[in-house]
């Protein structure tokens, strides 16, 4: 289901900084878990109190917040005061209603996508808001749900010798970014799968079940494209970026997370044209078979409908009907009657109906 | 029903600066509210000529100025020359069929957009003009009838705790903004349930009543689309405008403002892409019944008419057909009776009619 | 008719400045009618040639010289040769099939659009090309035809205390201008008008008319939009302009006539979508209703054709039919001819056929 | 036939300068044809050798060479070598499937586009490639074929009084272009009364004939447009050069070829829109008509087909059928006869089927 | 099959640097040719190590390095250690989902491309990776797969006396390009025979397996426009680029370069707009079809399904039937049998269904 679905309208008429979460609540309370780390250390804190958050501000390390669930208002209030992020911020990442883009403030830039991930069985896609805020040696990313998206990344940061525990912060919000992206290339081989299907079904097995199918395709694409076309200017703008926060060599990387962010957007859209085809295709196959079934019809139809006529007349009941006492009658009958259909299927085949 | 409804031409062939008022008149009268606050105080006043706002104009306090009605001709005269607004000013006012737009003069903003508003069963939009003048210290909103549009806002601003009362007057014309476009949203969530229900019923009733709702759908979108588009050119003008009203803490509330338009102008495409394509699953949902109903037919016609014709031809009355006499005729034409449905039957079911 | 309709080479092959009028000849004299006026005097002379004109080149009042009739190339001949007006220009003002456009040259602006019409009872577009030469206290003004498109602005001429006899050349430009644009909005109520009553019968009386009108209407939006979309261009251009015949204070004027022209052309736009809607919906209802006239024939022949075997068995004449001669057949047999439609119709009706 | 129908990889694989005529080939020699004049004598000459040529590079005079047949290969590879031309710029000329183009080089402009002609009868529109080599006193054109393309042009230069003698060679390229511009109008002149024959048909005679040659007329728009549409980036930038090959006082006259040449391609694409929406109508009457043979079908089958089963009743051969033997059966069934068609063409008429 | 098909989430989750080869494998080992050359020397030789290349990098010599086989991780991770190439380069040489881009670095050029090549019989495109990194003296060329490619490339090469022996390797690197971009010609030829072969059918022989053949090349056109429509932007970016590995002399090659890939991209565009158009026709062509059958059953049963009521009445067995003894009934009957189908069939000529 399209996020959108859920009430678009539930903040309207608040004043702008009052704080109050949009959207659905995945968990009641926020965990924030606090991963601190240089080329040497590695620690992973468990924070129940955002003041403990304070003294990494200023620290040499790189600080990792991730900060799941949306629905604790105090816990943002808090954040608002201790990192001074401005109010509209705040507001855009407890709102799940977000379109992809990027501000750029004084010491930070806020950043806010989604995540997409499909269901194997059926394509139904779900949607994740994750905002990320980038400070100069501070980074926190912000989910709806405690799933395990940054497994991987973890485990990179916990592994010595990765490469990621020497780079920077805006490294590892690349890295955030990239991992985010990634996982739209999973969308894109389930839609692949799902379009081979119903190209599959579209010829054998026309039907309202596959009628079913390609508008369901049709719709999750369309909210699917509104989700992931904002990336392009979102990613072009951050790469065409002059803020200090952001290191020549993370532009590099950067240009390689658009670079992705195109190829996924540009499939989405081969997808939806190969659907919107589908349909004419589907609506042509269903057509031919009204052909085929209406020149059965009016095969069975035209041979016999005669016919019966013929017999019809005899079948009367007139005293005067010298036909039916000549002997001949009835074996000239039989030949009327083959010769009839016979001439009619050969006029039918010239037709090419048969 | 959308605003173009109500005759677009009924002022041309007049010079510009001829006040005259186009659209709907639903007060003969128009009441003017004043709001004149700073962080200490806030007074209400209903003011009854255009003179007494002039002392406003200098004061050091902000003055909301609300006028409601857009029939009575002479105020708007008085309020041009009192207040020195040109003629297209004024005359954009009070034509309600202005396509939003923001025009910078040399003392004021001259903004004019489209407050929208859908009853709750059917999906029928509403179109009101509002229009904003912003002068230094001093905002005009301008509607053309009585309602409660500005109730939360002005709740907000008797609180005297609120920090709308500490902000300066560009603040408020960004809430007067937002609160109309916030509006936009539950436009968005009324559009969401409609679609909802179309789709629901595209597989299950397809007919002329679905129909009509598909056709209303469209229709809708068409206008609505057609009065929000221009708001994205209009609110990025805004938000890169030098102009000494706003100030730069403004700008960073407007790009939010700026930000939900897109949000909703998207979604509104995004649901013409939706309802266009329900049209094509409509199409292809008839084509499908049509189908089913004929192969019922053939299914019948097909068995029964060969059926027909051999009890036809049994009902001659010709003196010489011997098997009339012979004693298993009967029986074996039973055997026929049976064994040729049974082929059509089988043969059918081979090309999956059945 | 469009006015591509007339033969649009007709000049194919001349040279560059070889003044030859292509279009309707709607007169075979130009007819030339020169209004000359200052705050205090108008005066109204109709001109019979050209040279009469010269002496109000270089007076101070504003001179406006209305020609009527593009068919006497002698005239303009004379005209270039007078007022130094380039071959092309000229060309240009004689041949009736040119896009809006405005082009800057030293002495003079040139402008040309179309005139739009409809007539009441169908909606059949007539257009007529209108072209302006802007000098510094000269406005010439082309018009294929007589009519009476410029009364009301000479009726505000003649008026004493009018605005307009204040105001400089380039003012008259912009109230000409205005005069052509605000036709449009005729235009656009009677498009709105053509397509609520194409609306109203596409689901009470979808046949052959119908669909002739909305060809119709296609084809004159087609031309419409063709006539109109480049006048976006040209009056952006002329807003724009930084051509001294044009004040600063004309520009604001210029800015309001633009904005009206988008409306309109956006209007025209949201009129093709609208009626390309409702070719789908027609073909969407035409399919409806042979699904209807198809399930009404498939009960009809499904219910029967079984029944009517049924007869023809016991109408055959074999000798040894057993059951004719038992007495409760015929009873028994009104039972069958009863229950069989009974069964299929309460099929038909869980098929939701009925 | 459009022109990419001929092999378009013929060149494929071979070097970049490497002279190869891809095309039809229409005369094995080349044949050149030099104009040579000024204001006071013009000569034309039939040129042999390229090198012959040589002297007219630096006269005062104007020189047009007309080079008409591409096939020649060592005439291209001399004036490549005599000249100077860039190896790319040949193997353009000689290679008929370029895309309308400009290209500035230090010593000469570089153009190319498509002549296209319609023959009368049917809509099959012609291409013909012309290239523009233009020097500082020097103009080449290159044609495939020999026709009278220019014969107008040499007409007027031929004319002792006309204003070309006395310009400059950029001004002949101009008279060139405009040729082959103008040579569009008559193609529009063509669509037009082509997709007026269509029009008149669609509700007449819609048929498998009607609908060949509304595919024929979007094919051959497909291809028109794929030969025009470059031609408006092509125009704008010969217009926009700043080369010192083209005078202040050409740019004028190349606008108005702009102009001209955005006038077709503009008409163009609304012909492509008149073409689908006649599609769209041509479906919609197809279904129209579909459902009036159905309906005729369905009143015919509705009435006779319980009629019939009623004498399939009293047709039957039972013993016992009491009816059989009263004697106003007869006379009463005719009765029923006739009041069981009358019900239901009083039901038909009320569902508006008759 | 397109590219996509295979799993374009693969690599998802894993750190950017970490060589993956994302792709089908075609061969497990990577083959190395170095191809180095002067205007006096080339010599082939065929490497094993990377190491065996690093003193052609320094040389004066073109050293054209082509690397068949992307499987072979150890080989790339030497070589980005061995020519310090960037690893977000080696990851996307490896991967072959790229999108056809161009990226600048310090001392090299980055371009991937894709080859497309149609099998004869059918239009099934298949399609290969093609990367090019060009350093000031040395190109490397990587491809997926062994095959002919550049063997007309390699003999032109051998030739001494060949233009591009004496080049340097930014003209080398425009004649791979331009070999790859050649290739797309055979494409657009095959493009063409196909939908020639296609329209040809679309009104003899309109059915499912003609439908099967539009919507494959509806899907292929989809994903050939995917891959090619970004060389626009690619090629664009390669000729207006300042790099000093482009010499002025090949920015004029790679304008013609551009060129061809625009050809080729507008044709692929008009093909899809082919395609689409016949489908609509297609559609119509069905309808017309399933009219005629209509027609001839609907003439049919009109005219027999009457006579056979009518047959049906004597057929009755009533006593009291006077007519049944008149000795004229039964051929006045004949006369009925005879005149109601010539009416028939006059009213269906005038109503032109015959």
């Amino acid at each position: 289901m399209p996020e959108t679905r859920s009430s678009a309208s539930e903040k309207a008429g608040l004043p702008a900084g009052e704080l109050v979460h949009v959207g659905e609540v995945h968990h009641a309370e926020s965990s924030i878990t606090l991963l601190d780390y240089d080329k040497d250390d590695l620690h992973v804190h468990h924070i129940s109190s955002v003041r403990d958050l304070l003294p990494y501000k200023s620290s040499n390390t790189v600080s990792w917040v991730i900060i799941e669930g949306l629905a604790d208002m105090a816990l943002f209030r808090e954040l608002g005061e201790v990192f001074d992020i401005h109010p509209l911020v705040l507001e855009d990442i407890v709102n799940t209603h977000q379109r992809p883009k990027m501000d750029e403030y004084e010491d930070y830039l806020y950043m806010v996508l989604k995540r997409l991930e499909v269901s194997d069985t059926e394509f139904a896609v779900e949607y994740e808001q994750l905002s990320l805020l980038l400070f100069d040696n501070m980074l926190f990313t912000f989910k709806e749900k405690r799933d395990d998206l940054f497994v991987t990344v973890m485990t990179r940061l916990r592994a010595e010798k990765g490469r990621l525990r020497t780079q920077s912060t805006d490294y590892l919000a690349y890295v955030v970014l990239d991992t985010i992206v990634d996982g739209y290339f999973a969308l894109q081989d389930s839609l692949d799968a799902f379009t081979d299907d119903i190209e599959e079904n579209l010829f054998e097995r026309p039907g309202p079940e596959l009628l079913n199918r390609i508008q369901q395709a049709k719709r999750e694409l369309i909210f699917v494209r509104k989700s992931l076309s904002p990336l392009r200017e979102m990613l072009a703008a951050l790469e065409r970026s002059d803020s200090t926060l952001l290191s020549e060599k993370t532009h590099i990387y950067l240009r390689d997370v658009y670079d992705h962010a195109i190829r996924v957007i540009e499939s989405v859209d081969s997808y939806r044209d190969l659907i919107t085809g589908m349909l004419e295709i589907y609506l042509s196959s269903v057509s031919n078979r009204l052909n085929e079934i209406m020149k059965v019809l009016t095969v069975f139809s035209t041979i016999f409908i005669p016919l019966t006529f013929i017999t019809g007349i005899y079948g009367m009941n007139f005293q005067d009907m010298p036909e039916l006492k000549w002997p001949w009658s009835y074996p000239i009958l039989w030949l009327v009657f083959i010769s009839i259909p016979a001439i009619l299927l050969i006029y039918f085949r010239k037709r090419k109906w048969l």
